[in-house]
């Protein structure tokens, strides 16, 4: 099932919105067959494995990350296909959520008389589809938040300026969440302050599925000319109801009025649009107000935090905009999931307890 | 060497002032004799050596982390010593550049024909004694200044509550830096605000030399009944010149008047006057004013950070007061020198560039 791990982490940046899966067909200690789920649209990874393992399936043991589907969506149901190749056994990571799957590839397998064990590795398998999991079980995609700052906990020197807090190695990690991520979410503040891309830039030849740019643009304040709007990847602008009409600015990008809430934009409202799309890692990059209302929102799943060893001074800006506290117990606790050094930067990957 | 070198660190936290140092005397591959320092005004870690050895000393080799002492001082010179006891080659990591010895230990060991290395862990052993070597070689301690922030930077709330920012082992380990001080450093606005004890709390059994306890407390501020007034270790407040005068509140403190700055101490003469009494390691648990003042005057040498996985927002206090930067290239850069976890807290060790 390890095995069966790795090989779907290769899927990592392009099955999007599919989950990443792996296969390993096995008879005893021989390995005759292994597959990935490489993107949308291609075969499953069970039919790569069985493919490869051919005749030699027969009698053998087959391990998935993933409840093997049991309809027929773009391909034909994988529980058919390991019955039909005769494989005695399937070891399943994790049931798989999808409800057109939800246990009934596991019934499938089970009625032609397969043997069917279930929750091996169970905890990485559901790790590694983490955003996919959270999309069909919860309705909302999964919420990373990316944050730069410097030791004392600021983004920007007060009038702004803040090219280069982290390194080159902190920067080039940053591209690896965003390509593994179904959307990058972002506000009209960074735009009007940043005007930054939002896209992925890998080294050649890594494949990756272009995450959806989103930008959160209550009055539709963009600035004609900004990257945001240059039509280079499938973009999306969510506005307030008002701010809607006709305008040449947005000629290569979809708008969608959003519910609002009070004066802002309706958060939740925003993630189940996306989920509604199949997102399921959404990477967020964007200043203090967007990321701390998140937070005071209590939408965020995982904080992923660079801190570059160096001072910027209190009157620079800060990393967060959230509500005054009166008391420490209301303090907003995370839990640290890992920890490593990127050239001089340190990265914390958090998540809320 | 490196056996020496644990030797040495035996002593971390009961030599003051003197230096860590360790001694092992080998014959090929057997160790024969091995020693420490303990405490000031004991013997040497040679002179363990040594007796330990007995008169299997003659022709051996003897490894020392710093330079043999050719003075009398409370002790008589260790470079005799190893001449006495017949010693044929001596390994010294690193010179002590104690005026009084500086080269003549190692002049002795070579006028009485005894082979001499220097250098072999030179670094490790100059880092073991680093505020010792500061304190010799550049007049003034090493500052080490610890301070312990949430995620974005904040060391309290708006309204000044900080109970339990850091969890149980942060805490224990704080205890451990302030032993192998030779000072533990605050401001009156601390005492103000908290009412600190700055004493050592080390498990039962464990020895240290208690650090001098020093204030900053330019109008002698610190109210009557505070922790640090209560003489149970030697206290040191230092004040502006005007503030001085009878009182009964400092019965069982030393106050010494100091330069003025401008309208604040001066930091440099604190420090000097801190490395005039043997003080090696200055540990500075202080607020945001003092420790931005020792950052922006450059004379914080080590920062020493434990940062809690937990949010407190922009209302909260910040970690440091500092002048406001509009370039980028004018921040403060540190060089991290070690991170680990402690419990949920993360620390990092830094030193500027």
């Amino acid at each position: 099932m390890a095995h069966a791990l790795h090989l779907a982490e290769r899927g990592l940046c392009t099955t999007q919105p599919n989950p990443r899966v792996g296969c390993v067909i096995a008879h005893g200690d021989d390995v005759v067959g292994t597959g990935f789920h490489q993107r949308a649209g291609e075969p499953h990874a069970e039919v790569y494995a069985l493919r490869e393992a051919g005749e030699r399936a027969r009698g053998a043991t087959a391990y998935v990350t993933l409840e093997p589907c049991a309809h027929h969506g773009r391909t034909p149901p994988c529980a058919d296909a390991l019955v039909a190749a005769g494989v005695r056994r399937v070891v399943i990571a994790a049931e798989d959520p999808f409800p057109q799957v939800a246990g009934r590839g596991i019934g499938k397998l089970r009625d032609a008389g397969v043997m069917v064990d279930v929750g091996l590795m169970r905890e990485a398998a559901r790790e590694l589809n983490v955003g996919f999991f959270s999309r069909i079980e919860r309705g909302r995609p999964w919420v990373r938040v990316k944050l730069a700052m410097s030791l004392d906990g600021r983004t920007a020197l007060a009038n702004g300026k803040s090219k280069w807090i982290t390194g080159e190695a902190a920067r080039a990690d940053v591209q690896r969440w965003r390509a593994r991520s179904s959307a990058i979410l972002s506000g009209s503040g960074t735009v009007l302050a940043d005007d930054p891309r939002l896209t992925v830039r890998l080294p050649e030849g890594e494949a990756f599925a272009p995450p959806l740019r989103v930008i959160l643009d209550r009055q539709l304040r963009t600035p004609a000319g900004s990257h945001v709007l240059d039509g280079s990847v499938p973009t999306l602008l969510l506005h307030g109801a008002a701010a809607s009409g006709a305008d040449e600015r947005f000629a290569r990008v979809e708008r969608v009025a959003l519910a609002m809430q009070g004066d802002v934009l309706d958060l939740r409202a925003a993630l189940a649009l996306l989920a509604g799309r199949g997102c399921n890692e959404v990477h967020v990059e964007a200043g203090p107000t967007l990321c701390g209302a998140l937070f005071a929102a209590g939408l965020v799943d995982e904080l992923l935090l660079y801190v570059a060893p160096l001072l910027l001074g209190d009157g620079a800006r800060p990393l967060l905009q959230l509500p005054t506290l009166d008391d420490m117990a209301r303090r907003w606790q995370l839990q640290v999931v890992d920890q490593r050094m990127l050239g001089q930067d340190i990265r914390l990957r958090m998540r809320p307890n």
